[in-house]
């Protein structure tokens, strides 16, 4: 239902707009939360796009920052780029500081420069604060304005401490620290309403507190938050001072992130390319890729210029050739993409890889017996020529075989290397497949050449 | 740190293990949270992991249940078949109505009916409830536990009834309800403490509430939770009554389940497929995918047939032709990539796909020409045969155009018929490709025939 007011509402700014009726353009998204006017600017055209920002910029600063914060720093920096650097000041200051700072290290090095300066000084300075961290770490994606109590307080002055408290719609829990400001305990909302008002924190506080450091990777910070079902992490700097906070929200915005990185990664795809990016920017993106696939695929074919006189003989050799290449790396892809996986959600490491090694050969040879078989009578129902029939399905297992083998192996080392296997171990993986394919298969062929009959 | 102690506590439980000392086993392992236990599980051989399961099961039957519940169904299967039904009743009925399911349902019909029969009855009835819902649902997923109160309530009325209330460890919303419990708003915790007492909930609630049906899919819950930024979504059945609740949590293991299940589906393997799935069970989910590749495979190599002479007099064909279908692949799958990301992230719908369609087609044909215009270097500089130069790089600008299109059409033709554009977009987008750059290469290459040079 939401969904179709949702929808709806497009098509009236549309009409409002070309009316230029602003100000019932702003009053319509009003009525809406910024993550639907998001869902409605993006079903705008570009002009349109940046006339309701502008409109939404005069008339409801708030609601135009929150829907830039919606719309992510792709699709957002299309609506900045038409402002001045005082008018994206002024919108990025309504952001909590780490939405903020992902807008500030996406603008052009000038832009941002003049944007920080003149932002509010408090504003300005956390920002930059983060932005000292590098990028994926906890302390880059952290809100700093995170709420902490003393331990020497009582449970009736933290909830007084609540009541007085500025901007505090997402707290889940209430960090406890020491006079240092070290982190020592945490306290949740419904436990302060369950003992009486004179409890010291003190003796309700858990002490054992689940928290990352500024420098913890965000991939881990989201394994951690999703292991134990947390709502909120606490930050903390090398001495253990409570420095930030990062919520769940922003842990599912990580999570989406990283599974969408692996999936584009493995696809040879830059993360940032998406369905929006100007054909320009996508086509310079995915040339570099394309281009290591291009040399990849004319090294294995020298392998087939290699056999070019027993292809000369018996041409229907090349009507299978990009069988067994292809179908080893179908089944390599199946196991990369098993253990790929594996090891983004953590089940597969070095340390328990050696079953994951063997299980993979072992499905990759079975698969391969299969298959062979198969294609093997398929080619004599076609071909009529034994002989070609065991070339392929021998083939085939061998590719398959070791399409299984190199499949796991490959990821896990480079993982060994600190190199990302869903990026690297593709390209790796069907370089080794189509060689093995046509070795196997043209050798095979040519070594018993003797015994094929021209067809 | 904590993962340092939990590595270390593996060795630990073996050499206990190994000693028999099954009380200091138990007893280390309660100072983990569960979460660290699974992971310790997981470390073990197999025969370790049933008897440290048996020992906590005697011993510690809460860590033993939210141990399992860690482990999920995949891994917690095998812990739970060496157990009698009336074992399996009481660890189950440990666990949240959601989570006792979907262990229920991933049992064979046999013992989930006798375990059902064995568990607490209101447990039972609870379980069995859920499992009314289809898999994937909103009312599958759910806990039926949800705290709720009647809209009559004053603050204090609230407070009270927060106190007094069992098991109520994740509630971070107070959804208020009519008297026939129509869900009519929502309070936070953190409104009850900001107002006098003998406030009314009326008065505070939000009665724009964002809920979902129990047949709302649960991707399209998890979506709704993201993307406003919820910590709990309420479920309703198709009167408006308040039914259930899903927490961020399970939102969070959906989103991750759902990335799997793409990422898996792109690559053909079942999304139950995993490193520590036996050989046997991964070669019968592998072999169906790799069945219907090879029939495609073979259809795409009667056009090669069909070219026979052609390539028999010139066998050199022969070495560029899985170039040409292997790049049309590659850029295809970019493509493909980018456009099912964006279809299950919500970015692209059916109506704004025009501008999406168009922009592939470009990128396809710009990268058709950079690789096509390389290729044919390389081949000229490799075989010194202009004409051979100008048909491989005829093809594959023609193929990488075809990719771009077919490759962005696919998915979403899949989606609008309601198909998963993960699962079947690939093998038919590389159909086209092989197809396509079988066709082009080799028609190009006969139809010049004549002014080829035999080399």
């Amino acid at each position: 239902m939401q969904a179709q007011k949702v929808q709806m509402a497009g098509g009236s700014v549309r009409k409002l707009l070309r009316r230029n009726a602003h100000g019932h353009v702003a009053n319509l998204l009003a009525k809406f939360r910024s993550a639907d006017v998001a869902t409605i600017i993006t079903s705008l055209t570009e002009p349109e796009r940046v006339s309701v920002f502008s409109i939404l910029m005069k008339r409801n600063r708030a609601l135009a920052a929150e829907t830039l914060n919606d719309l992510g720093p792709e699709r957002g920096l299309e609506l900045l780029a038409p402002l001045k650097s005082n008018e994206i000041s002024e919108v990025l200051q309504e952001l909590e500081t780490d939405d903020a700072a992902v807008f500030i290290s996406a603008l052009p090095d000038q832009t941002a420069q003049e944007v920080l300066e003149q932002m509010r000084v408090d504003a300005s300075t956390d920002v930059q604060g983060l932005l000292q961290y590098p990028p994926e770490t906890a302390g880059r994606i952290m809100t700093p304005n995170v709420f902490f109590l003393s331990e020497e307080l009582s449970v009736s002055e933290a909830i007084h401490a609540i009541q007085t408290a500025e901007d505090l719609e997402m707290v889940f829990y209430l960090y406890v620290v020491d006079d240092r400001r070290h982190l020592v305990g945490v306290v949740s909302l419904r436990q302060l309403l369950m003992v009486p008002p004179s409890t010291p924190l003190k003796k309700i506080m858990t002490t054992n507190v689940i928290s990352v450091k500024t420098d913890t990777d965000q991939e881990e910070v989201a394994r951690q938050v999703a292991l134990y079902d947390l709502l909120a992490i606490p930050v903390t700097d090398p001495e253990n001072k409570l420095v930030g906070v990062i919520t769940v929200d922003d842990v599912i915005d990580v999570i989406k992130e990283e599974a969408t990185e692996d999936i584009f990664h493995m696809a040879g795809v830059d993360v940032h390319d998406h369905v929006y990016t100007p054909v320009r920017t996508s086509v310079k993106r995915r040339l570099p890729w394309l281009g290591i696939n291009l040399v990849t695929a004319l090294v294995a074919a020298t392998v087939v210029a290699f056999f070019e006189p027993t292809i000369a003989r018996f041409s229907f050799l090349a009507v299978f050739l990009p069988v067994v290449a292809g179908m080893g790396g179908n089944s390599g892809t199946q196991t990369l993409t098993v253990i790929v996986r594996g090891l983004a959600l953590g089940e597969l490491t070095w340390a328990n890889s050696r079953t994951a090694l063997w299980k993979e050969s072992m499905v990759g040879l079975a698969n391969g017996l299969a298959m062979g078989f198969l294609a093997g009578v398929a080619a004599y129902v076609w071909k009529a020529n034994l002989i070609l029939s065991l070339v392929l399905a021998g083939a085939m297992i061998i590719n398959m075989f070791v399409a299984g083998l190199t499949g796991s192996v490959i990821p896990l080392l480079l993982k060994k290397m600190d190199v990302d296997p869903a990026l690297a171990s593709g390209i790796i993986l069907t370089t080794f497949t189509d060689v093995t394919g046509f070795l196997s298969f043209l050798g095979l062929a040519t070594l018993l050449l003797h015994y094929i009959p021209v067809s």
